[in-house]
C-alpha cells in the first residue's frame, strides 16, 4: 500500500530501463527492489535519487562498505523508517555483516538511543574542550 | 543551563568519585565530561549510566571502538541531541576517526536521512527477499 | 491493529454523530476515514481533534488548502507517521496536487532532511543576520 | 535569537493582554515566560495555544497536574525541544516532582529510547494479543 | 517480517530458558512477547536488554509502575515505535489504565508534540528562572 | 561551537572559491551564510551539498520557490535542526513569506505535529481509499 501508483511494466520507459541497467550492473545483480519501481511515477527523481545514493553507497570512499551501510542502519532506525531498515540490513549482511556484528550494532544503536534522551533531558552545557575549533 | 543542578563538588560522595575513577582508568585520560558531573545530582542514576556505556562502548566487541563511535554519532545526529554529537565527535576522533573519514560519515548520514524521509513518504511496502527469516 | 476499541456502531452516540456530520459537511463528502471512528472511544477527545484540526485545515487562512496539505504531508514524513502520510496525501491529491507537484513535495522533503542531518552534525553556529530580532 | 520580533510592549495589545491576564490566574504566578510574548507576533495563534494548553495541561482530568507534566517532559525529550524541557521541567517541580523521581523520569524515558531504537531495528512482528481489538 | 531469525525453538538454550523463566516470574504470567524470541538471536544482547528493562520497570521505584508504562508510551509514541506503543498500552492497561486515563495520555502527548513543533519553529530563548542551576 | 574545523579563508581553496561564486551568483547576493565556509572543511561535501540544494530549492520545478522553502521550514522543525530553521525562515521571507503566513505554517506545522502523535499512539489500519495503487 503506497502513496504512488507503481507503473505496471517501469522499464518501458527508456530513462527508468537505464537506471535499472545501472542498478543490476553496479550491484553485480539482477534483484532490483522494489523502491526503485515506485520511485518510477517520476522518472526525473528516480535518476537523481540514485545518482545520489551511487555516489555515496557505491562508490569507493573512505569508510568501507560494509561500516557505510551499518551507519545508514543506524540513521534508519533512529527516524523510524522500516523500509530502510530492512533494505540496508540486507544489504549490510550482502557486504559481510555477521550476526554478532548486528547485534553490537543493535547494542551500539540502542544505547546511543538512551544517552540522548537523558542528555536531552538534561540538558547539559557542552565541555569547552569539545570545540574542534578549539585543537 | 541544565535542568537539573551540578553538584559542585561531585567527588566528595564516594559513590560518585568511585565512578569518576573508573571512567578516567578506563579511558586513560583525567578528563571527566560534564555529563558525569551532572548525572551525579542522583548516584544510582550516575552508576547505571556509566555501567551501560562502558559495557557497551569500552568493552572489546565485535566491531572496533572507532566504528561504534562513528555509529553513535549517526544516531546521535538523528535524535537531534547537540551535546552526544559534540562529545562522541571528540571520543570518534580520539579513536582515529579522520577529517576524511567525518566527512564520509556525514555523507552517509545524510544520504540515509534523504531516503528515510523518500522511503517514509512512498510508503514502498517491503520486499519479501529484505524477510531474514526466509533466508 | 489498533490500541483502542473502535466502537462497532460508532454514530449510535449523538456526540461522535454531530461530529461525523460535521465531518461530511465541511468536506462535501460522505467518506469518513478510520480516525474518526477510532477517537470515538473517547468522544471529547474526538470532538477536540476535529475542532482543532478544522479550524486549521478547513477554514480559509493564509496558506491555500492545497499548501496546507502538502506541509502536513511533510511534517507525517519526518516524524514517520504512515496514517497521516497516507491520509493527507489522498487529501492532497483532493485539492489539486499533481503528481509533478508530489514528486516535487518528495524531493524538497528528502533534501531537507539530508541538510537537516548535516546541520545537526556539523553543529554550526547560527548567523546572525537570521534573527529576526535584529531586523 | 528567535525567527519572530517579540513585540517591545505585547500587553499594549488588549487581545494579548486578555492571554497574558488568564495565563496569570490560572496559573497563580505573575510570572509569564517568553514563549507567551513571542507568540504575541500573532493574536489569533496566541489565543489558539493558550486555548489548548489550558484545556489540558490547566482543567482537571483523568491524570494529575504531576503526572501530565511529566509525560509533557518526556515528549519534549524524544522531540529534542530544548525550550519545552526547560519549561516543563520548571512546571513539574513547581507541581511537586522531587530530584528523586525526576531522575525516575530520565530513567524511564531512556530506557523507553534505547527499546524503540531495538525494535525499529528488529521489526518484530506485533503479538496478536496487544490488539485491542481482540479484548 | 523481521531483519533477525527467531530462533525456532529459543528456549532450548539454556541462557534463553533463564531470562524467559525470569520474564514469566517477574510478571507472574506465561505469556512471554515475541520481542524476547526475537533477542534470543544473540542471548548476551538478549540478556543486557532484559537486565535493563527489569531494573528500570520492574524494580519499585519512585514512580508508581502504570505512570512508568504511561511514561514509556509517551517516549514510544514521539519516537514512532509501533510494537513499543502496542506492547506498553498493553501493559499500562494490566497495571490499571483506564480508556478514560488513555484518552487523557493521548491528549498530553499530541498536546506537547504541538507545542513542540511550535517552540521548535519560534527558537525563542530560554527563561532564565528556567535554570534549575539558578534556585 | 562546531564539529569541524572553519577554514580561516574558504575561499583561498580554488574548489571552495567556485561554489561560493555560484551560490552568490544563484542567489543575487553578497551573503553566503556560515553553513558553506564549515562545509569547506571537505571541498568535496561541499560541491555535492552545493549541488543538491541548488538543483531541489534554486532551480524552477513544479513548486514556486516560497512554498518551497516554507515545506523545507515544517521538515527542519519536525528534525530539530535549529540552524536550519533559522536559515530557511529567512529564506522563505526573503522569497515573499509574511508574518500572517509565517503564523499560518506554524498552525498548521503544529497540528500536523499533534496528530502524527495522535496516530502514532492510536495505531489504526490504514483506510483502503487511501492506496494510490486502487486508483
Amino acid at each position: 500500500m503506497s502513496t504512488v501508483s507503481r507503473p505496471d511494466d517501469p522499464e518501458s520507459d527508456p530513462r527508468v530501463k537505464a537506471v535499472f541497467d545501472d542498478i543490476r550492473e553496479t550491484r553485480g545483480s539482477d534483484f532490483v527492489n522494489e523502491l526503485w519501481a515506485y520511485l518510477a511515477f517520476d522518472p526525473e527523481l528516480l535518476e537523481q535519487v540514485w545518482r545520489d545514493v551511487k555516489s555515496v553507497m557505491a562508490a569507493p570512499s573512505a569508510l568501507d562498505p560494509k561500516t557505510k551501510e551499518m551507519i545508514y542502519i543506524a540513521v534508519s532506525i533512529a527516524n523510524s523508517c522500516s523500509y530502510c531498515v530492512h533494505s540496508h540490513t540486507a544489504a549490510a549482511r550482502a557486504k559481510g555483516m555477521s550476526d554478532v556484528e548486528h547485534a553490537d550494532l543493535l547494542r551500539v544503536v540502542s544505547t546511543a538511543a538512551r544517552t540522548n534522551a537523558l542528555l536531552n533531558g538534561l540538558q547539559v552545557p557542552i565541555d569547552a574542550p569539545f570545540n574542534k575549533e578549539n585543537s
